[in-house]
């Protein structure tokens, strides 16, 4: 009978996992889309520790972490970041596809478009007050999709 | 006897590791953390190569990579932000845990809260005049928490 | 004869490689590099699954994904910047490495020095309209550098 070593058998329970994400048009501004991604990976539940990476396939929408509780703080940062970067910017070249294009791209940069996030015991180590958002920047940015790439030791 | 094969032994030397990292309070704009995480991470020693992910637990503070000498371009990138982001702004809806609040929430999304940085050779690989900062955004922000999991191989 | 458990097996597959990546110098503004990126690491097509995690080794500089079309959303992303963190701010202290210094690390910090990035099927798992961008914020930053971490599973 052979006993494996344990550092050896430690490793069997490595994990990577990788999956598509749709997420349904939502309109501009931020939505909370914690638990949708939580429920979009039951994976999760099989990571003692490990990190989950997410990244939209978009260059006009973005993915943050702020507060998931007072939805006012939500408008109140699309109201800013809406004053800050106008459509109407005369120097602005990008303009065909409208005046929220180039504005959405400015913010795609501001806020990024990929996040990792710690995971513990199964589930993300997130802070009691944090929560994932999706921020849609186009009037009409219809369906989102994102890339989420799961990996940790079971 | 048994000799495992080489490529299952290397295996045995990848490592997980992830823990709690506590902040003292400090007052409202930037402050170099680098060598409190390090110190903070023993487990970094012993990481040929890998990745360190740090996360605040919070949604008024922040992390960033900026320089590591000249104290002016930390007081610099505050007193920008907190002229970017004012606290009277008057659509600002999220007002009543103070003026200093909802900027907070702002900045913390316009730098981020999380941070994946290049391990070597047990160290973090930082260029030369790279640091590891945390942006306090309130006015009495208090002590700050955050994740760090390491991974690589030793 | 031994037959080890095929998880173990699986192990051997999960790879690590960090190397450094030298980028010329360019001209202030942002520089589409996701090919020359992808083509200084043949290392990528070995990847099944995995990430790609890139740090500049700079603070004057900057990461992002955005369009990879349009040159037009480059030169209104640089223009934007460039109003929002002029060099002549009369607060900046940080002023004796010229006027564009201070601004590149306000800007570097906003839109961050490091990225990871989903690789899929040996490639980068970019959208179709995402591509990976160097912001040069100086006006004569030079050569630039950055360590590229990757990891996954062939």
């Amino acid at each position: 009978m052979l006993a494996l070593p344990s550092p050896c058998y430690a490793e069997t329970r490595k994990m990577w996992h990788q999956q598509e994400i749709r997420l349904p048009g939502v309109a501009r501004g931020f939505h909370l889309i914690t638990e949708r991604v939580e429920a979009a990976l039951p994976e999760l539940a099989r990571c003692r520790v490990g990190l989950l990476h997410l990244q939209l396939q978009h260059t006009s929408a973005s993915l943050t972490l702020n507060e998931n509780a007072d939805p006012d703080v939500r408008h109140d940062l699309d109201a800013f970041l809406r004053r800050l970067v106008p459509g109407d910017l005369p120097y602005f070249r990008h303009v065909l596809e409208g005046p929220d294009d180039m504005p959405a791209h400015v913010i795609a940069s501001l806020l990024g478009t990929q996040l990792t996030l710690a995971v513990r015991d199964g589930r993300l180590a997130l802070g009691t007050w944090q929560g994932l958002w999706l921020g849609e920047h186009r009037d009409h940015g219809g369906p989102r999709r994102l890339i989420a790439t799961l990996q940790g030791e079971g």
